[in-house]
């Protein structure tokens, strides 16, 4: 059995913490056993581990979430990687051909497609073991996991049963329902309707046939060429729709989807990360501080205040759903990100009287680390270095650094810096239109950059 | 008539927007009838200046506010500057000693001392004219100026008359009841006390004298040089509390005390101050950022929501006054101070393996102004100029700066800068040691810095 784990776009339902570069799912806001913060796609990737499914896992992901990737869940983890965004059935249809073309898995082999951060407990991924043998059984297309519902909610999809459904170990689907209100919700629920969580099961030849139907390429390469190609539509209506036969299996277990700031923090065992305090009278509030500088909550009560670079957010915990309301009108880069090669946070950014655009940033390369070998078309780059030693590659020269020294990098000038001891440098860009996509790489890799410059 | 206006010391009351190096009165929080943002010394010079007597005004001061003084008020502001921070009778006398022996002010000219930045009409300055009047006719030592309670407050101190004073234009104090409970405190209404606003008159010959037969030098040059030979105390301990005869003059206006949050708020006109936004069915919610991220509001009521470089506070308003409760804790350097020169704001601090500090500031030096010429014993600087035009003078060279350059400053150069465009820089300083007063002053004045220089 192979488990594709969809790690979805970006979203700011988790504002400001979340943003076009994070997606929530990497949000250090969960707790371990040892009570240190770790993301949801951490805390799934040790509950898989503990399962013994992670070495038989994949993550589908797309180019920018690759380097969070690496850094959060370590460099052996499985990605494939999508060239551009499409939607969930392109996202799983590549993976699918990866697993088929190269890695050779057997037509017959069991596939699960699951999103990479829904909050379970162990015997979760239990379950999805055994829609091996339910697929089997069955001999059914698709398997679902249902979740037995514990209230009749409006904000769930339901997976309806067939009446005359009678297996032991699954039911026959007979249809779905998205979002019912809440009159409904209690019908369905009283027909015995699960909650949809989002996991697909099936042979991984089924999905192989459905490409070749679909003139589609089964080749990975083939397909990644192609991907254009692909329709951008989610897996519900390209596949499940079209699926006659449709089984489900139910979870009787933990569920929760930490989609919005309420969730998210009932399931925090701290109402403080990072730097906070809070008076004796403050009461069910969480504080979740990405700033150097701290917060002080004072007398109040179910809020919850989260702030970062991008912004601070001060909501009532049930109003927190509603975020997309207000936080529209903020359009601004996202001003700290994580990278293969450590982060960095945007201190500053203004305008010169001449239009041109000014970003002063702090950059932190990890020991190891390098900055790939890369120049910029539009922008001059002064890089003070506060913290550590290493080399830095200016063209065709490698020099040594330490802290207190200063280089001037302008437009068109082919750079690189790898940490013998962890850098920490500010980085001042200047130029008409300071933008993360202007940036042409020559070699990522040091002792190729090394090698190259020493054959000049 | 003189007035003296006692710009006090610093205060956390309104963190973290108040701070060691920013009063409260500095803040830019109330709006004038332009709907410009103006500090609260702001509005007093302006009503000052509408009445006609600002020219007569000085303000009795500590060094670290004058450079905010003179950006606030302008240059022509008069200043007694205090060589220490002692209390307000050691102030209160060096003002009357420099009205004496500097200014040459008739013993008999009468003098009123009053808080740098009480909330009050027009009026209330109208009826400190009338202060002069008053002692001429009652011949009294002291007068003051009483507000008439609008409720029994407990916050409060009460200035009770004697109750045989018959006099039409003032009454003659019997006694001071400093912040009764609200039974004492109805009872002290009944007896027509009033809320005493800190306004002290008196004719300039009884402080003088004062000085006098306390053995104190009435020469401001002497008097500052034996500074700290002068008693610890407020005005009202030791001089109010030993005086005989006192009278009192009514003020029936508008008056109030602007010192916490919930006070404070209840007289801004707008809600937001920087960038923010609420979502509609935030209420009764006021925002006051000076970061240049945005914050959001989203559901929440009777908040005030303050942040600055130092900190983000969360109160409910009611709760605000308890601000001291929680922020004790908070013991950091200021990150935001309003300068002579221009502003400078931290934008981070860190630690290097070996406990280097290394601080990185946003620096503006506005059109005209420059830095002194100066040295540091302690630290090593980085200045990289990201705005503007001007000159920087390192040791015994002047040299033209532009956009884009870099200086490296090592401990033990001199160094100045001077803009002929409002300069911003990213500077950065390192050393085992980053403070403030690592820093030794040869000269202020540019054009003798350039004298100087060249000179050698």
């Amino acid at each position: 059995m192979k488990l594709i784990l969809l790690s979805g776009g970006s979203g700011k339902r988790l504002w400001p913490l979340s943003n076009d570069a994070r997606s929530k799912q990497f949000l250090k806001v969960l707790q371990d056993k040892q009570n240190e913060n770790i993301s949801m796609v951490q805390r799934v990737w040790k509950q898989l581990n503990e399962v013994g499914l992670s070495s038989s896992t994949y993550i589908a992901t797309s180019k920018t979430q690759v380097e969070t990737l690496y850094n959060q869940l370590g460099a052996e983890v499985n990605l494939v990687v999508e060239p551009a965004r499409r939607d969930t059935f392109p996202a799983i249809a590549l993976a699918a051909s990866y697993l088929f073309s190269i890695e050779q898995v057997d037509l017959d082999e069991v596939v699960a497609v699951l999103p990479v951060d829904p909050f379970v407990h162990e015997s979760f991924f239990h379950k999805i073991t055994e829609l091996e043998r339910v697929i089997q059984l069955s001999q059914a297309d698709l398997a679902l996991i249902g979740v037995k519902p514990t209230y009749p909610s409006s904000k769930y999809g339901y997976i309806v049963p067939k009446v005359d459904s009678e297996e032991i170990f699954y039911s026959t689907v007979s249809h779905f329902k998205e979002k019912p209100n809440e009159k409904e919700a209690e019908k369905l629920i009283y027909k015995n309707a699960l909650w949809n969580c989002g996991v697909f099961g099936f042979k991984l030849g089924y999905l192989i046939n459905l490409l070749i139907s679909k003139g589609l390429p089964t080749d990975y390469n083939e397909l990644i060429n192609n991907y254009n190609d692909l329709p951008k539509n989610s897996f519900d209506y390209e596949v499940v729709e079209n699926t006659k036969k449709i089984v489900s299996v139910e979870y009787d277990g933990y569920w929760k989807d930490l989609g919005t700031w309420n969730t998210l923090t009932e399931e925090m065992n701290t109402s403080i990360i990072g730097k906070g305090i809070m008076s004796e009278d403050t009461k069910d509030t969480h504080v979740l501080n990405e700033l150097d500088i701290p917060i002080a909550c004072l007398g109040v009560s179910n809020l919850v205040v989260a702030a970062s670079p991008d912004g601070i957010l001060v909501s009532q915990k049930t109003a927190s759903p509603r975020i997309k309301e207000i936080i529209g009108g903020f359009n601004e880069r996202p001003m700290y990100e994580e990278r293969r090669w450590g982060w960095y946070k945007v201190m500053d950014y203004c305008k010169t009287d001449l239009n041109e655009e000014i970003l002063t940033k702090k950059v932190c390369i990890t020991t190891g680390s390098n900055l790939s070998y890369h120049y910029h078309e539009h922008r001059d780059e002064t890089w003070s270095i506060i913290k550590g030693e290493g080399f830095i590659a200016l063209n065709d020269k490698i020099l040594p650094i330490n802290k207190g020294d200063t280089f001037r990098i302008p437009a068109g000038t082919f750079h690189a810096i790898k940490a013998s001891q962890e850098i920490q440098m500010i980085e001042i860009q200047s130029g008409p239109c300071v933008i993360e996509e202007d940036i042409n790489r020559l070699e990522i890799n040091w002792s190729n950059i090394e090698k190259k410059i020493t054959l000049v």
